[in-house]
């Protein structure tokens, strides 16, 4: 650890929170040159960013984002804030040279993010979209699978995100905490905000795909708006399916909702090959499914592994064999990741243009849905 | 048992071996009155038919079915041929007034399934399409459970229906195993022969498919055409999968595949209704996966039923609570409710013209997925 | 089927239907040179017996198993009859030169099944005792894995049996029904009905054991008697856990109830060996769960084996590949084994000198629960 | 947190990490009163001391433990050593009035045990034994529902801890990574380090065990020890296996190794009562099984709770639902509770007392192996 890295942080919430554990954490448990600063937390809520600070060890504070990015102090700025306020924050902060780790989604739209990965290209800097789900031991140990040519050519890629936590009218939209729901802030629904996930995972695990065919639904019309203390329509897409055929000529399925009554965070991939399969659940993430034919028929079968072994990826920087890690996890290996790459100076994945091919992906399938057609993907 | 009925049985392959095995077992599990009497057995192949009467104990043979069909002692048709055949024996049959029982698919399209219908309703007298899955009793009772209204409205529709037996280049096609894989005999590839089982128990479920949009794929273009010997193209679909709306407004997604490695049987479905859902793999076929949100919060979650009761559908008729049935018992199942039908005179479903419906839906995800557009479907 | 065997069944009860479905079906699934007769059925209440036979299409009955056993024209005495009579059967039916097949268990207790050993030894005859577990695919999968080193050497050896059937105290006991709750008809409780099974497994699987020591326990102390109507003391134990030493220094752990809310019929084992382990559960009973240390240890895991390949024991006999069976093929497969042991001459495991093995280790858990002390168990 | 508790931790080993762990994050997720105040971190290897310190925060070191008891900024000293040092450090930390937390088991044996006990009693100040799987929201979710009365009267409890890391017979023993193989070290083998959690929590679930009879292995004679590098006598238990009758009549079984090939961590307990079940196992730790036998008989089945809802014990304090805790977070949670016991002046269980209990049923299984007979468990 001889070189400090001051991190900046905009957003105390959900993501704030989970940010500020993962640079609390991470030089505990990851051999790596850099040392995390946490050098200033920004939140436009000066109370609440008051006992944020306090309670997470932020050395200083800023309600005004601007002024933290001008500040010679910070290395890198982190973004936890709503999805229409990251096109501005990363603009100002790539012009300032900054380092850049972005939550998820890239933006509201694919031309939302195209100034945004032109900012970061000209300042050269590393740059990061925080898309954790690659970083379970899991779904990298399915990655490895692949890459190693265990399941050969693929014929299915199959993907759900299942939540249900709309399901009551009585859901309001908007505010501090749904802002999801409220597509002026979010950008769309369940497509940027869960099938962007599988759209990166897919990607990552077996390359472009070409294009979609989709339908969106809005099951609950109308819903109260906080802040505005009225009904008001819902913008947002509450579910999503897609058809998908990829560049390498493997099929695709593609379903997200939020009214999946008793699922709670199902994401799950499987992924068939002429010689073997994954498939993945993170509601039991520390498994992996895997089947190999070339096993001996009698005693072939889809194998249960569970990555929790010192040889499976990240296991090893955390506890003994046999002793899960959780959620929190995910984010700090993400974060180990990219510190890694700005260690030996290589680009750690996703970064912003990575995250503008999703972004594409995303945009596509919202016009598929809307005009009913099969819609081909572009490319950043 | 105070009626006998006489059946004669066309076909001496895998399904018919398995209609033998149900006409034999019926009157020794349930109680009903008409007594089974397995009168004739029909097969062009004499040599096999010799054997198979034998071994099943069929009365009487014949290798023509015009000429079993004409004979007055034969009440019942069964008809266990390729699908190529199924339109001329049931017209005959039905112009010869017989009860009909017909292994599925309907036929090979819409086109050839009309006039059947035509000739079933003309003549009046019971018929039946043998879709066993609904007879599964861990799918009968998701029925029961949709009925009752314990998941209220329904939201989502989820089926795969997943194989692997073709990934092999080195499977050949046609001749009397494989004529699943040859579209002239078959109609079609997954599509009729393993979506349409996941169409009927979806419309069955939650009622008509409005509309939909699909894609298909072979992906191997040329095999061993048995009978010929040498290499021809592959007609059939290999994989199909389709986005569905239903009339009700539940959102619909379909898959199925023999490319899927690990999948042997895999026939699943899953639906989200706003107060519960209910899941089921055919691959654990005994359980019915059952989520009710009315449960108190710190006791709620997916409930696997063994559907091994005598309360459960169907099991009260086979052994002791905890004793589990399998394939063949679903076949023995959906025989007994078309005979209790014949008791009754009431219709018991799918009758021909349910199954027309089901094949238009087949016909709607093939023309959609030739012309990549979204697709309405016809009625009866 | 060449020869033709006459077979004589007494007892009309529970398992007089499971063997006579197995006699009904064998000769139609399995190629044996023995076609089965089903000759003459017996059982004391003739109005049973008459409706039974006529059910099941036994060619005559008779009401004195005795008059059937001096019968020339049967060759097979197959007994389901309660435990206490099972004594004088056998011994008479040896003594008459009969082929036997007994249901489980052997007897009472083992002094008991001595004379019947003896009797049957004298007879020279084939015999079989019906350890239907035995021939469940799964089962003789691990039995296969074991045997060709897979695991290596043994170290732990897991067994449950739980049931649920008694938990209220409104259940009676006796009768045609619950003879198994009454200590003179059946002899035991859960040891000798459930336990029985357990260790004939164990023993299959890995050989004697050598002690043992158990505790056992009758949870509702009185219960209503039927025939008598009114409670008298339950005199069975209601479950039965035992400690045990293998004579191959393995070490074992058994447990069987009646009194496990939720387990309808799970009867489980568990073996653990130096280079691998197999478990099993017969609530899920196609499945196999294998576990191969050898493999990698970044994709090592327990396999779920479906054990309806046609390479898998007993699986090319009955319908295709991911067809699964149930409940009464492990009978007709148990069946199979023994005429395929009539065909070839060869002995058929178990025979009743096996199953006298077994009554001993049950009579030595029974007196180790007496007396609170361990206990080595006689050999036959 | 307007206290503030000074912590001395000694033991800089993987328990060492897993407690700093637990004090840098409780007040970040947790509202207490108290404020951890990392203040002394002690270990006799100075050079290993001191990199843990800095990496953790830990503002002072100590390499003489006497040293750091013996300072009066001390608060709370955590003993993180192995077994046989906690006899002298908890008897001095209590004489000098320090409030206790011990990382299990309590002690060598209950003898060994027994003047800690009284020292912490004589001191009157709180002390704590980390038995953290009762903080596993799943086992406090099981406690919570057998509290209720939800599953009635208890007929029988059943435990097993499997692990599988000494198959092999390269394994050495003792040192610093494996003093738990050493005897003289430890104490004891699986009965120690793991019975000692299924007794603690089978304990806490349903009462005092009354009696036991056990059997123990060691399967590997000798092993190189460690610093000695020679093969010497394996003086633990590799195995242990007992059957238990508790105080409340219910039958009990336990078993534990470090042999069973393919179970890594594998705690699992179930509980069956009259009116429904709880079964839990650590590999997959966030779900809970629970069987309520009032459901309607169609729709009655195993419930798999997952405990990731805010109303779930611990839950609400991480992150939201749907989003899963791991192995560390169960250590943090025994901190809260025992935190929140510091600020209401509450005992917070199990204290060294309660741990003695669990030693005495310890040493009660090691004598009944021994002695080969029943042995009844004596009580602090």
């Amino acid at each position: 650890m001889t070189k400090k890295l001051n991190v900046g942080l905009i957003g105390c919430g959900f993501m704030g929170k989970v940010h500020s554990n993962a640079y609390l954490k991470l030089n505990k448990f990851f051999d790596v040159e850099h040392e995390m600063v946490m050098k200033c937390i920004c939140d436009s809520n000066a109370e609440k960013l008051k006992t944020f600070a306090e309670k997470w060890g932020w050395e200083s504070t800023e309600t005004d984002w601007r002024k933290m990015i001008a500040r010679d102090d910070i290395d890198l700025v982190d973004v936890c804030t709503p999805n229409n306020t990251h096109h501005d924050i990363v603009i100002a902060a790539a012009q300032a040279g900054k380092i850049i780790a972005l939550e998820k989604p890239l933006s509201m739209d694919a031309e939302d993010g195209v100034p945004m990965v032109e900012a970061v290209e000209k300042s050269g800097k590393p740059n990061m979209v925080w898309f954790n789900y690659r970083r379970v031991p899991a779904a990298a140990l399915a990655k490895q699978i692949i890459d190693e040519g265990r399941i050969g050519r693929v014929f299915h890629y199959r993907a759900k995100y299942l939540q249900d936590y709309t399901i009551s009218p009585d859901v309001p939209q908007g505010g501090d905490a749904l802002w999801r729901l409220d597509a002026k802030v979010a950008g769309s629904g369940v497509t940027g905000d869960l099938l962007a996930h599988s759209i990166d995972m897919a990607t990552w695990f077996i390359g472009p795909i070409e294009s979609v065919c989709a339908m969106t639904e809005t099951f609950i019309k109308e819903r109260v708006m906080q802040g505005k203390d009225k009904k008001m329509p819902v913008t947002i897409d509450d579910a999503c399916a897609f058809l998908a055929r990829f560049e390498n000529g493997a099929l695709g399925t593609f379903e997200s909702t939020r009214y999946a009554c008793g699922r709670k965070n199902q994401n799950t991939f499987e992924v068939n090959g002429e010689k073997g399969s994954v498939a993945f659940d993170l509601e039991t993430a520390h498994e992996l499914e895997y089947f190999d034919h070339s096993d001996p028929v009698s005693v072939r079968g889809w194998r249960t592994i569970q990555t929790w072994d010192s040889k499976h990826p990240y296991m090893k920087n955390w506890w003994v064999p046999g002793c899960g890690i959780g959620y929190e996890h995910w984010h700090i290996n993400t974060l180990a990741d990219f510190v890694k790459g700005l260690d030996t100076g290589e680009k750690t994945c996703p970064d912003l243009k990575d995250a503008l091919a999703t972004q594409y992906a995303c945009d596509a399938v919202l016009t598929s849905a809307k005009n009913k057609a099969w819609e081909t993907i572009k490319k950043p």
